[in-house]
């Protein structure tokens, strides 16, 4: 099956440790659907301003992402801002600048109205809720937020997740959603709400899934050369969901399977900035490393 | 094979977002005897002053910990004062007094110096030196080190780093004993100081072990309950020498079992102040949960 991903193409500006890029591509929707192209037929929503760089259009289409749903307008393409200090594990926001983002009206394309497995990555809860509504039939919806519109939009958002299956969020996000801070508690809170699966990013720390058929512990693989985590998280959402779309998808154990692909992809996209990792992986290399996740936690 | 524990018994004041507790019983040793003493004989170096309560005295004794090497000298016992915020992962110290610790000069008793098993809890490392120069033969030692001795004795941390075999410690240290904060390759640099095993402790995040054979994660069981974190780490090390005490141990996944005995047993010490729930533990609530870890990363 296909897979529908509304969501930000960006420029980002990113320090770390390690060096500093500028203006390169960002965004969740190019990272969600750089890694779920390994699996499956990606089709973005998403808004560019008329500066966004034609090279990073081939790009994606070179990856056979479909960009119908892609509306070029007039103005500057979303830029954000960040920084990363010696932890890697958050990073300081400096600037964001919204753009053409901050009038995003989305409008599917007729032939994405069809498609049954939709992601809603990190975007104003509103316009997830509408992306969804254009939908005919979703089979399994899923989607991630933030503690900004946890905190500015929690009745727009509890209404969206009334419609969706599972939800990715971290840590933090799980005990301000929910407003309890033990996070087992917390996951039930949530699941209460409307989520099938709740799946709870840990960055280095791996990822928890609640379901319920219980919980699930993903590991996440020590890695020699950690770059720059941005994009991480959406790219653990382009794996897991590109996996679901393109398996027979019958119990938890497939869930699993999925939650490791998801870790596997985003143990790539930190190897290096930008999309630079993912836009160069082969399937052999994603085989290798679902095998050590597997050996990772594994006693003969 | 009987193990031996030099480190601390102590007089713990704790405050966390669930309730305040003072003067119970804490100390390193007091944790890891507790938890080893579920899987054989552990026989423990400390020190205590007249102030120490009897009732712990048999409390560990009802456990059959030997405390032949456990001094009682003039002057208060250790007391250790500490806070802990909602997110539980590390304690503010507000207050240590060393009292009787502060001139503790332990001298082994004749029956202690042929016991294969060492653990050297987190004390200074010339003490943990001189304990190991005691014992005769030792199979397998492993110690615990923090940031305060890493800082101030590194070259004498770093002369008994070559004589221990297992390294227990959290990310923070990993890092900051290294110079590396990549936790890869830090766990390289140690390795290359002796440790054949480095464990780091991540809390409610579980635990890596690095050895030759490469890199085992295991997970932390999300808990429905958790009240304080304090001895969670000695605990860990009680549970893991302990098993490996009592078990014959021929690769690694015998250690591999080890680290899940203990984060099991650590993660009963968390849902009690003090020693309160490892006291009481049983045998089929080990085994039961020891099955939990084990579901808690496994796909069918």
């Amino acid at each position: 099956m296909s897979v529908l991903v509304v969501g930000s193409m960006a420029l980002d500006t990113v320090e770390t440790p390690f060096g500093k890029v500028e203006n390169i591509l960002g965004g969740s929707a190019s990272y969600f659907s750089l890694a779920a192209s390994n699996f499956t037929d990606v089709n973005v929503v998403a808004v560019v301003g008329n500066d966004f760089p034609e090279e990073h259009i081939q790009l994606l289409e070179s990856h056979d992402i479909k960009l119908d749903g892609v509306k070029r307008e007039e103005g500057e393409t979303f830029r954000w801002v960040g920084h990363y200090g010696y932890d890697l594990s958050e990073a300081k926001t400096l600037e964001t600048h919204l753009n053409v983002f901050e009038t995003f009206n989305p409008v599917l394309p007729d032939h994405y109205k069809d498609i049954d497995i939709v992601f809603l990555a990190n975007i104003d809860p509103e316009i997830q809720y509408e992306v969804l509504q254009q939908v005919k039939k979703p089979k399994l919806v899923a989607c991630d937020t933030m503690n900004f519109w946890i905190e500015s939009k929690p009745e727009q958002l509890k209404k969206l997740l009334g419609h969706v299956d599972i939800l990715m969020i971290n840590d933090a996000e799980t005990r301000e959603l929910s407003g309890e801070p033990i996070i087992v508690k917390a996951a039930r809170k949530i699941m209460d709400l409307g989520p099938k699966i709740l799946i709870v990013k840990r960055g280095e720390y791996g990822a928890l899934m609640f379901s319920k058929d219980g919980i699930f512990y993903a590991p996440s693989y020590p890695l020699e050369e950690v770059f720059d985590p941005t994009g991480a998280g959406d790219t653990f959402a382009g794996g897991f969901m590109g996996y679901v779309a393109s398996h027979d998808i019958n119990n938890v154990n497939d869930y699993k399977r999925a939650v490791i692909y998801g870790s596997v992809l985003a143990s790539f996209t930190v190897e290096d900035f930008s999309v630079n990792r993912l836009a160069k992986l082969t399937k052999d290399e994603i085989e290798a490393r679902y095998l050590a996740f597997m050996n990772l936690s594994n006693i003969e």
